[in-house]
């Protein structure tokens, strides 16, 4: 039986968490620096710097020097989403108040500002013959994913949108991060460039796979282990998926009816989730939904069976990722 | 006669201008990049690129080969404008809309976000060898930047303020980018470490010069030359360094009057200008700023005559410095 190389995943998570809290922040003023230290604090699965890490710990074994560097990408993350719930105005972030409703809008814009210089400042310990390449990807990325809130954005008010826009629209804003993630990693390691691009790929097809699979669950998840009522999404017309295929497949009666309730401005919500829930139920949403999700994630660990390493040091990856699959299903 | 090294002002100016014009800022979501555009376009000195230029046109002639890199200071100032008149909720910035007046304040924030990251790939043109030092530096200063806009924010609602916090203030929020700009442009001419360190320090006390000169022309200045009206920190109760110091300064009866004026909620703005404007000339507050001022001017030349070249290369920078200095005096 093989041995997977590198540090398994809760060992890495402790890791990853003992070096947050090392992080040098800033001290003053306070009020600058708090919120930062309020949201790096409040949770959240340090998802990204773990799978750096993961894809790092596949070609070199010394993992704990370059964790510092990959909490750049946990920083620039939780940044996006400071700035993301003043534009949504969103009161709560896993389940704690959000940094503008415990301080103010002008301290999550300012601190949210700080929190994107210091994501560059951490990217700068790395070896200087890798800085150029590291900070222009980085750059990319994150323009990408201020690109992809805007699209969001623009969608709230926009009547209609196509399935490839909403794609291409999630891609930017979550899933490329999750693709740059592996590719750090990658790349820090030395790994060679085609499984650096191969690993991007494997984040951004997963990345998708995950989305669409919130979408998902806002529908058809377990409310007890999804954390969230269901039905937020249909309450509130949010163009997700589901949305945009049914509208596209409905006709005649359905049709009416599923219009009728995205113009309802005054409705039962319990009663609207559950016939908009009926309409996606008759047109075969959810399956059609499922299909895609395994599209992506069949189509991300194909990518991984290219990579030059054995597969003894890919299994800790692909555990995880499956086990991220799993997660309220 | 010796003749100055390098392209005189206008030159320069013109050359910062058209290479503004030609930045690759992006282009879609427009939502995203058109605010950007608009706020690099509607003027401004260019201060900050012209300094940079000045710098390295002391050391080097092929000025225009960094002239793209040293915008990234230019982009850098206008996103800390763009956030700045949100938290300020300042309805014009140079006679024109504010960008979250003239689209709204998402737009504001997301694409000031943008901006940091283009100020940042705007730098990754430089040598390889300088990235890390330059970046360091630049991501230090940025921080401050934050750190004083943060300190300007809280001394709004504080009800005492010392002088040596104001100036700190003024330092963090104006003067150390102003300190970089030269710096930076010293950096990439490959000046000698000592004329690097000088030129920051000139920046850094010329901006503190600039900046309470600001706050001197907002009480003693001429509306027309000015540009704005007279009187408007009087009127808000703006916490600047006239203020305090006639606070430090006022006794008796005349420290009663100027409480009177800073307490009364309901008064004729015209008259509290020309009154406390009268308390001031009365603690001789002008020509006490006055004298601040020109010590941190002094200071400053001071500095740039210790630099390493011949004083026929400072010329252009020291002219242009004196041009900024006698404006609307």
């Amino acid at each position: 039986m093989s041995v997977a190389a590198g540090y398994d995943i809760q060992t890495l998570i402790n890791k990853i968490s003992e070096e947050i809290s090392l992080l040098p922040i800033g001290e003053s003023p306070s009020e600058l620096y708090e919120p930062i230290r309020y949201i790096l604090s409040i949770g959240g699965k340090k998802m990204r710097p773990l799978l750096a890490a993961l894809s790092y710990q596949m070609y070199k074994d010394n993992t704990e020097e370059v964790l510092r560097p990959l909490l750049a990408i946990e920083v620039f993350h939780n940044f996006t989403l400071m700035h993301d719930d003043i534009m949504d105005k969103a009161p709560l972030r896993r389940g704690k108040p959000t940094v503008h409703e415990k301080w103010n809008e002008n301290i999550a814009i300012l601190s949210g500002d700080v929190m994107l210089v210091r994501a560059y400042s951490l990217l700068l310990d790395i070896q200087p013959n890798k800085l150029s390449v590291v900070l222009k990807r980085f750059s990319e990325t994150a323009a990408q994913v201020c690109e992809g809130q805007q699209w969001d954005m623009n969608y709230e008010t926009q009547n209609t949108v196509s399935v490839e826009n909403y794609i291409e629209m999630i891609r930017l804003k979550t899933a490329v991060l999750l693709g740059f993630s592996l590719e750090l990693g990658a790349i820090l390691a030395d790994a060679p460039p085609k499984d650096i691009q191969l690993l991007y790929d494997f984040g951004v097809n997963i990345g998708l796979g995950f989305q669409l699979k919130d979408d998902l669950l806002d529908v058809y998840g377990d409310a007890q282990k999804f954390g969230k009522q269901v039905g937020g999404d249909i309450a509130s017309n949010k163009k997700t998926y589901l949305l945009i295929s049914a509208l596209n497949k409905a006709q005649g009666e359905t049709a009416q009816e599923l219009h009728h309730w995205l113009s309802a401005t005054c409705f039962d919500k319990i009663e609207k989730v559950k016939a908009v829930t009926h309409i996606y139920d008759n047109l075969g949403i959810k399956a059609n939904t499922e299909k895609l999700i395994q599209s992506y994630f069949d189509r991300g660990f194909q990518l991984l069976e290219k990579l030059s390493v054995p597969y003894s040091h890919k299994q800790t990856l692909i555990d995880f990722t499956k086990q991220l699959i799993d997660r309220e299903s």
